[in-house]
């Protein structure tokens, strides 16, 4: 598989030529605008009662296929508010329309924030107006965007990358900025996400990914479902799954190369996956980030399972914040997940994800049945950045990382 | 369905005519015995890395189909401890056997706290003596016992019935006591359960129900299965699913009359459901206790996910705490069960199970597919007892009921 040359740029959504974008946020209210676009795919959440915007901007891109415009608010979700919910978000979409001179059935709609009350459109249409003279092309209009979508996040979430086929010459600068290039890929991504964060299956948070890329919506589509499953569905906050979860791939077309279309699912793994990382870094309260590893599953969906299941769990959420040994919490997790195991192959390590001079970066902790429990894996516990690996010893190929955080006092205090 | 008349007693597994009990606690490790027995039936976690202690009782009943002493241990889970935890089971049951010349197959095994530390059999040893000589028919034994397994648990957990056809008279006294009288049948049990609380299809916590009804074990079977469903199945403390749950219902066969599999069921299901709710009660720091009604579901399989999965959401349980409106998380929590719903149809009641003279004990919350949120509902927050009842609006028949508590600091403090 050529996986091409990638290097991470700044610039978000923004490092994607053809995209402008900004936003305003005002108290806890935020309103973000994206231009540029052509053809799309979304994933939306598998929640049965999806909010009213995720219902008009799934009807959108299901009508249309494309997308040439993203306007999303924080500070509430427009979720289960009825008749007038769903004129809003419609609304909301004319409001670019006109404004563009955009097909309204081309323009997503996003929102965020509490559940059941309905949206303010006197301050979404003055914040719109505030928003649509201060677009630009340049990375600051990416950074004002991804802030304008925060709720309780502590931290603005973007990523981009530049891909070209290996041998050729990427035509980067030496600092690493969004220099658009001509022979070169771009992806760019802005996201939102800190609680109620237990995407399913199909669903996910907040996240607008765009390339200029020349790729079908039906390629999009395929590259976004198989990107999503290995990054946002793995990240676990609280296991509460969100009415308003949506994940959108734009692609501009606009790029003056090509890359492989391995070349260009690397790059948007890379995108999807460090997206997903800062959202379970910034869970509600958290101070610690773990990333989970299974592998020797019997398949991918059971390694996926085990995994999820151990960073879901509020006893292990709990051991991580008091720093304490939780071996026995993550077994009874692992045999709550319903996956087949392999009760005497299945191992388990410990470690650090910060780097480390000289010592071992990992301890074996459980094999043989039992836990071993040795004394030199608990200086790990101190440490900000952990992993857990673990073998189920089944002797398949199935393997998975999923990533969360602790359980802290202040998320209690954040959501009470 | 003659239901017979069914009055509560006091005595737990004491009320019950043939059996024994007593128990001892030593800082945080106890140590139960229940004396007494005949057919029996059991229901054991559905983890999939079950404790020791577990494999080891489902052997036994299985062999045998009869059971004549528990013996429990609190402190220690002998989970996940390999070749040599299989054999202090073992060790367990014999110590039994060979002091009241029982045969050990009849002997069950059961541990509650910490995974993956051998037990100090040399404790147990040495309590299973001090035990054996204490044990007694009266109430006391019963309530030593049900102390002895506590382990987070702030109260111990134990109710008896007596049942009789309708029409006879069930020979009680003034007092309620348990009088073992010869025209009515008895059950009575014991539980503990606090942390780690989230049974699952056939898994529960540890609970030790006895009845003087003789009834197969085949009938005992059933009547458990159906019972667990309605109510250890039903609760929710953390999500965290526990590798030593069991229930056990054993029958003495003693009675000296009979009632009917209806009102034997009656009577089985309200001491399992009283059980279970002392345990969502007790959940580990909290301080709210709530029920859940789904109603208007497709089927019962739909209603028990539905408000199974209200119960389990971390958000709906720190808003419980922090007394704020939650009717959004509700709705989250609903849509992320699965289950079949119908947007508009959907309606949701807030109330109050504390006994109110006069004023409304409920509010309607949420209908037409809108959060209502009325300012009404609210003074219900404050109050440490509380139901949320929801109809889905299918149109169905299907209702179940779950309980569950708070998400408070203390949950964080105790479990971290």
């Amino acid at each position: 598989m050529n996986r091409g040359k990638m290097e991470e740029v700044s610039g978000g959504v923004c490092a994607v030529r053809g995209v402008k974008a900004s936003g305003v946020k005002e108290g806890n209210k935020g309103l973000a605008l994206i231009l540029g676009g052509g053809s799309a795919a979304g994933m939306f959440t598998a929640n049965k009662l999806p909010a009213e915007t995720v219902i008009f901007t799934k009807r959108q891109i299901e009508r249309s296929g494309r997308i040439s415009a993203v306007i999303a608010n924080s500070g509430c979700a427009n979720s289960f508010t009825g008749e007038e919910g769903l004129r809003n978000a419609e609304r909301m979409a004319e409001l670019v329309s006109d404004a563009f001179e955009i097909p309204k059935e081309e323009v997503a709609v996003a929102s965020t924030g509490p559940i059941g009350k309905p949206l303010d459109m006197n301050l979404i249409e003055r914040q719109f107006k505030e928003v649509a003279k201060t677009l630009t092309e340049s990375p600051e209009g990416s950074t004002r965007a991804a802030k304008a979508i925060m709720t309780t996040d502590t931290f603005h979430k973007e990523i981009a990358v530049r891909i070209s086929e290996k041998g050729s010459s990427a035509g980067s600068n030496n600092s690493g900025d969004a220099v658009k290039v001509a022979n070169a890929v771009s992806i760019g991504g802005i996201a939102k996400g800190s609680g109620m964060i237990f995407p399913h299956l199909e669903a996910t948070m907040l996240a607008f990914i765009y390339t200029d890329a020349s790729l079908s919506a039906n390629t999009l589509r395929e590259c976004l479902r198989e990107a999503v499953e290995n990054s946002f569905n793995m990240i676990v906050v609280d296991g509460d799954m969100s009415t308003n979860d949506l994940v959108l791939l734009v692609s501009t077309g606009d790029a003056e190369c090509e890359v492989s279309e391995s070349a260009f699912k690397h790059g948007l793994n890379y995108v999807c996956e460090h997206l997903a990382r800062m959202i379970a870094r910034d869970g509600e309260g958290a101070t610690k980030f773990i990333e989970v590893r299974v592998k020797g599953a019997a398949s991918v969906e059971d390694a996926r399972r085990a995994a999820r299941a151990v960073v879901r769990s509020p006893l292990v959420k709990c051991s991580l914040f008091g720093e304490k040994p939780f071996w026995g919490r993550v077994i009874a997790a692992l045999g709550a997940s319903g996956v087949e195991i392999e009760r005497k192959g299945l191992k388990m390590w410990f470690g650090s994800l910060e780097r480390r001079g000289g010592s071992k970066a990992s301890e074996l902790v459980a094999a043989n049945g039992k836990i071993l429990n040795p004394p030199s894996a608990r200086r790990f516990l101190r440490e900000r950045e952990l992993f857990l690996e673990i073998d189920l010893g089944v002797g398949g190929e199935g393997k998975a990382r999923a990533w969360g955080c602790d359980f802290s006092y202040d998320y209690v205090k954040i959501n009470s």
